[in-house]
């Protein structure tokens, strides 16, 4: 579809997509079928062989997980295996361990107990899971803007020195959820100089090492921390759930010397070991760096031709409606309705059949206050399905200029 | 040994443990490596097929876990499937997961925000991790005797008449850690009968099927409560740690459907999902009621020689020094000095290479008053082992006596 197009046309085409009753969902950032059927040897890798780093994987016991899925993860996050915590399959379920460890036990120094007195900034648009966790934490939140390559420095500067209620921000540092971005050299070391007691920065490193095209690096974070004396500022998350399997992965935290005892402190009273097999399975699979990139590069090859088909897709709209990220990596292609017309848009989608993620999800309290943000996440569906649905959202984009 | 027995005699005994230099440990309850072995077909029960329930359990979702997951959770805690939630590997991390929804989210009409307002009931002796958890929380434990056949229900009755910041009571009804006793229909119809606002009664089944020799059936708490118009005060955990892998089960918690609404309401925001696959290898091979009792039979003929040698061991101790639980299942026997000597005991063992549960623990707060329990686990080694801790341990008994 272009510009020219008659309005009464495309009125007919998105007509024939609500007649069809064909269901099309473009929410969530899933993996294909396609993706996790190359982790099916994750299955028979073990072999009757349930020693794995001389312990028996079976039992109970290694909170901290495994020493080679402490590796395995220092390869994702790009941190020393001493600082990494593997447990459980979820980092969003282990962010939540984390800020309980904060809420009730803290460290050392500072406790969040009264939670009316804790705000985080929040880098946006954003992931909507961290938002609706600190929000049912009673965490109160912050907007600051993305600008590119990061939040915006002067926000966050001005935020700070004006609101001593701020005690950390929670952002995705490389593939951003949903812009695309990865921070720049310049905004990790602004970020480890902040200087302030207690302060925490959460880098929510998911899509760490999944690039489909050649991507901008993400700065050495860990390294960068340690330089500034900023150590204790710096929780680093994630997981093999895009990498592996996504019900079924592993996931895992990075912490300073001193937060990892305040962490292990609280969290030991709470599980009394990780599933240690599960991680022997991952380790004997992704066993070198090496291994982990070329299946990456395999995962690539199926992701990529996706993104592509959104791109080219946007691209046949007309300029000044709307713009959108081109990222190389991650799961998300963030669109921006220049008009806001957001809600318009949506709405148009849901009802002819296409699920989008829930409008303003990717702002904190759900407030997209500009009411332009949409998040398209194209990996779960197959190409043609994603080009019906593709077509179907420029409808409505077209659409929601004209009603 | 027997008490007249030569006490020089026994010092040398003593001293030729201490001399030896070997290291003996009955500290935890968890199952040998035989124990294990018999799960070692979960490994392989998958062979390329990833559907369960008509789900490709490798990807997202499922927050509840597989229906075929929850059934086999309804055997075991003898609870309709429609109000199981099985998620994670550690019914501990779950009872967190549920503590802290009653902090965060409370049940609709009460929310445990104010922590200085929160006090538990702890029949006791009692399971030192469900202390440890609670003391961390910062909810307050008052401590009720268990007397054979559960809490004793006087001391209940006039605590809850006298503190209203009362506001549940957790315990372990069968085969309970450490005493072994199995809940009467009595106690736990008088249980079901508390008529308190947002009173919360935790059973953690941990022991449901683990009966290595005849029991005492637990009566159907389920039921119970419902008939007695309570069932939002129930709440019921288990997990398969001790039935197929203690590092790798599948773990459950049972919630009336108010209670569930609220704790999904607030474990949805720190989970995407559940790890289907392990659910999927569980419900392959426990895929009857009749599979799981054949499964814990074989676990029976493994566990029932190591409480017999205790007992054994323990009945040649004279009479007057010691009382002892003689459990018909579960993974410990509570053992009493009747002279409040359990820290010289204690420390005896230590020095001689003996590793026992640490002092107090089964108490909340770590306080033992009476200075008399001791917990035995005697699973994990093998018999030889087991013989030799549990000379020792009798020794040390004794010489306590003694000094």
């Amino acid at each position: 579809m272009n510009s020219s197009k008659d309005i009464s046309k495309i009125k007919k085409e998105y007509q024939k997509f609500k007649n069809s009753k064909k269901l099309l969902d473009l929410t969530r950032g899933r993996p294909s079928s396609e993706q996790l059927d190359l982790s099916d040897n994750l299955e028979t890798v073990i072999k009757g062989d349930f020693i794995q780093d001389k312990v028996d994987t079976r039992n109970y016991g290694l909170l901290e997980g495994l020493p080679s899925a402490r590796k395995l993860a220092g390869w994702v996050l790009n941190s020393d295996p001493a600082n990494i915590f593997v447990n459980g399959t979820s980092s969003l379920t282990l962010l939540g361990h984390y800020l309980h460890s904060m809420i009730f036990h803290g460290d050392g120094q500072v406790a969040w107990k009264d939670l009316d007195k804790v705000t985080f900034l929040c880098p946006v648009p954003g992931y909507d899971r961290h938002f609706a966790m600190l929000e049912k934490l009673g965490i109160k939140m912050i907007s600051v803007p993305l600008v590119g390559d990061g939040p915006d420095l002067d926000s966050i500067e001005n935020l700070l020195e004006t609101d001593e209620t701020i005690k950390g921000m929670i952002c995705v540092p490389k593939h951003s959820n949903p812009t695309g971005e990865t921070f720049s050299k310049e905004k990790i070391e602004a970020l480890a100089s902040i200087n302030r007691d207690g302060f925490k920065i959460i880098f929510d490193n998911a899509y760490a090492v999944h690039d489909f095209n050649n991507s901008k690096k993400l700065p050495d974070i860990e390294k960068i921390f340690i330089e500034k004396n900023s150590h204790d500022s710096l929780i680093m998350l994630g997981s093999t759930s895009k990498i592996s399997l996504a019900g079924s992965g592993l996931a895992f935290i990075s912490l300073s010397p001193n937060n990892m005892e305040n962490f292990v402190n609280y969290f030991s009273k709470f599980s009394l070991g990780s599933d240690k097999l599960n991680q022997a399975r991952h380790t004997r699979i992704f066993n070198s760096k090496k291994a982990l990139t070329e299946h990456m590069q395999k995962l690539a090859k199926i992701i990529k031709p996706k993104f592509d088909l959104v791109f080219e897709k946007l691209n046949e709209l007309p300029d000044g409606l709307a713009k959108w990220t081109k990222p190389s990596g991650g799961y998300f292609v963030s669109f921006d309705s220049l008009k806001g017309n957001a809600s318009k848009i949506h709405k148009l989608c849901e009802e002819a059949g296409l699920k989008l993620t829930p409008l303003g999800a990717t702002f904190p309290y759900g407030k997209d206050l500009e009411n332009k943000n949409i998040r398209i996440a194209p990996t779960q569906v197959e190409l043609e399905e994603l080009s019906e649905a593709m077509d179907l959202f420029c409808i409505c984009v077209l659409l929601a200029e004209e009603s």
